[in-house]
């Protein structure tokens, strides 16, 4: 019987810092839910001298990443270098010494999560994720174990902290985008290169795991289409609450006839929906399953500690599996890895939706009449009209909310509409997740 | 290798209904999830001739629970028989015969759960109970993975769906309890004795195990202090609008100084936090750990399917514990049985909280300066004070909000007030959640 479970951390940067803290801070309770000490022994990074406000004993910091995966006495690794290249490498030689790997690194598992699964499975050994999607939101465990049962119908949400945060604030304050990213990034809550987060890179990565876990099928992280946050403007925002929505930047997959829709964008939700109330650095996941019907998950989705909380989770359930010399029991990829089936993923414009488009016309007579013209040719039809003031010869707004439509015909219409002599720039589209009314 | 996971049924009620479609029409899925196929292969209930609106093959309805409990075929015991003695005799014969068990029975495990756990410990079989709290929320995978890392500080919500249903619709419509329960009960919401549901009391079953879970201490469920919804009045639900609350009943568990607070009492929340929106038969249960910070699960409290996607949930799990002849992995209190320690319970007299107060008074000069009067000689700080209208001789309502204060103060005020002449009825008394402002 092993008398402890030993613990290599590589990365002690901002989650490898929330990491250490937990495992040393609540080292007892741990202790008392696995059994026998869990001990972090070795924490690897390029920087071993900066004072990262947690108490290291001596001995534990290395600049060499070897003195972890050679070490017989680490049983779990944790890989929080995070990037692509030298993570990969690590993970897969710890996997090859037979050690468990536990990440946050959705970015490497949307695109070599499949390499990594396999290699697992094939190693017998645990890989733990739960710290890759919603910071210390049990979500990876909910779609593995808790709505196991379920045949999954759709999955969504709002996860990526950093562009809830300026939508947020956007919403409340009525600022522009640049001005709140700014603010957001002398307070800490954006990077000083925010392109993964706004640009809605970082949301495609994680929805590419949890449609991945929840449908049984490899995803291809670059067929998901990807856009974000930084062409919402403040008229769109005012606009959708006066339809009675708010604009949310969403992942969103879905199951429909044997096809996935996963997809990131800007979304109207109805502002009294529970997704609509997610403020600031929080992230919401809202499930549907066949038997279970709607579940959501609603907590911080990122920071230091939050995500330490799920890392460390991970290292108890392998701690425990570890004690009773049991590996795989849950598939990292929720089906067993021979039991998972290739599914098409539907191209955008193969999908269906509500839509809101604002139009920036000419205002002069009949230009309504040939917008709704053009967009009744496409087979789209608009389910409420808005169109404020009246200033003849200048540039005003039309804006419009169509009943459900095709992606395809909404993209040719505004193509057509964005040729007409009246419209002065080209036509805004966001989607809307709601009822048809 | 096992090349199937046999499983056994007890109680082919509502939740056994929804365990059988679930296993039958999911099969599919499951089998791809476990590596195997899990096979319901008895169902014993004492009737076994009505139509449940589920397809059961021929051979697996029967009456007598042996040919479950001494089949060899049989891995895992599903008990929905509900109630005590029968239920508890079931469930330690499973675990005596070596079969994991399963079960939904809240109120068992409240009042009997430590003799279960030690059972289920001693024989090397898993337990799972993610059906007994919250229906289909992955709640108690939460506490025992999810969450693992975090030392809880409190947990609170909504856990009872039909209490919930009668205070929304209450909240909504005006109308009295009487009048809703009644419409609930036509429905099908409530039980035609709603004791268990509208008394808080089953409530409390739930809290008891999620204060276990929580803190790693056996719970007495007799020392929670309860108190159900029957007393609440349309005109309290209106004040409570006026202060900027809603009226919920909440089951409350908190770890402060070395002592556990748990309490199930009708409770006012801010009407824009998010238990407050939690509507009709929808669970949502409010956790805060160390680490992690706040974290909402919210979803269906109950049904027939909501409910069978917890109880397979758990059969998946353990399902993948028995092909790899690992169980006991995640100990079924969280922290491992000889890991717990008694905590103390503070009696209801030792909480803080802060309080709504509601005095029928005769209108005449110096009976508010009485009230506070009395109130301030307990050590009671009054927050916000309501009197609407002059009656001069008659009854009028006097609403007052507290500072934060000691519960015993507030029942010495009450009696003492209570007992003045200027008093037509007896004080109402609703404990607040939220800032002290």
């Amino acid at each position: 019987m092993k008398t402890r479970i030993g613990v290599g951390l590589i990365g002690f940067g901002t989650v490898g810092t929330g990491v250490a803290k937990v495992l040393f801070e609540n080292a007892a309770l741990i202790r008392r839910r696995v059994g026998v000490p869990v001990e972090l022994l070795r924490i690897a990074d390029l920087d071993i001298t900066r004072d990262r406000g947690v108490a290291v004993p001596p001995g534990v910091l290395t600049t060499d990443v070897k003195q972890i995966l050679a070490d017989p006495a680490i049983d779990i690794v944790i890989e929080l270098v995070g990037g692509y290249d030298f993570a990969k490498r690590v993970m897969l030689d710890a996997i090859a010494a037979g050690k468990h790997v536990v990440t946050a690194n959705k970015a490497l598992l949307a695109l070599h999560g499949e390499e990594i699964f396999a290699a697992a499975e094939s190693q017998h050994v645990d890989l733990g994720f739960e710290a890759s999607v919603g910071g210390g939101i049990p979500i990876i465990r909910a779609l593995t174990e808790g709505l196991a049962a379920n045949r999954i119908e759709s999955i969504y949400g709002i996860i990526n902290g950093t562009s809830n945060y300026i939508l947020s604030r956007m919403t409340r304050e009525g600022h522009s985008f640049d001005a709140v990213l700014k603010e957001a990034q002398q307070a800490g809550y954006a990077e000083a290169d925010p392109t993964f987060d706004v640009a809605g890179i970082d949301s495609a990565h994680k929805l590419a795991i949890l449609a991945n876990l929840a449908f049984g099928t490899p995803i291809n992280f670059k067929e998901i289409y990807t856009e974000g946050i930084t062409n919402i403007t403040e008229q769109d925002i005012a606009y959708a609450r006066e339809f009675g929505y708010t604009i949310k930047l969403l992942g969103i997959a879905k199951l429909h006839n044997g096809a996935v829709e996963a997809r990131v964008h800007p979304t109207m939700v109805p502002s009294d929906s529970p997704i609509a109330k997610v403020e600031g650095v929080y992230n919401a996941i809202h499930l549907v399953g066949d038997a279970v019907g709607d579940v959501i998950l609603h907590g911080r989705g990122a920071g230091s500690l939050p995500t330490g909380s799920a890392v460390v989770s991970d290292v108890i359930a392998i701690g425990r599996n570890v004690l009773k010399g049991a590996a795989g029991l849950v598939p990292p990829a929720s089906f067993q890895q021979d039991q998972r089936r290739p599914i098409r993923l539907k191209p955008m414009d193969e999908i269906s939706s509500l839509y809101y488009l604002r139009f920036m016309v000419l205002d002069r007579p009949g230009v309504l009449a040939q917008i709704a013209g053009e967009l009744g040719r496409c087979e789209i039809s608009i389910s409420s009209m808005l169109q404020q003031g009246r200033r003849e010869g200048q540039t005003v707004p039309v804006v419009i909310k169509t009943h459900m439509a095709k992606e395809r015909d909404v993209q040719k219409a505004m193509c057509e509409i964005n040729r007409q002599a009246f419209i002065s720039e080209p036509a805004t589209l966001i989607r809307v997740e709601g009822k048809d009314e």
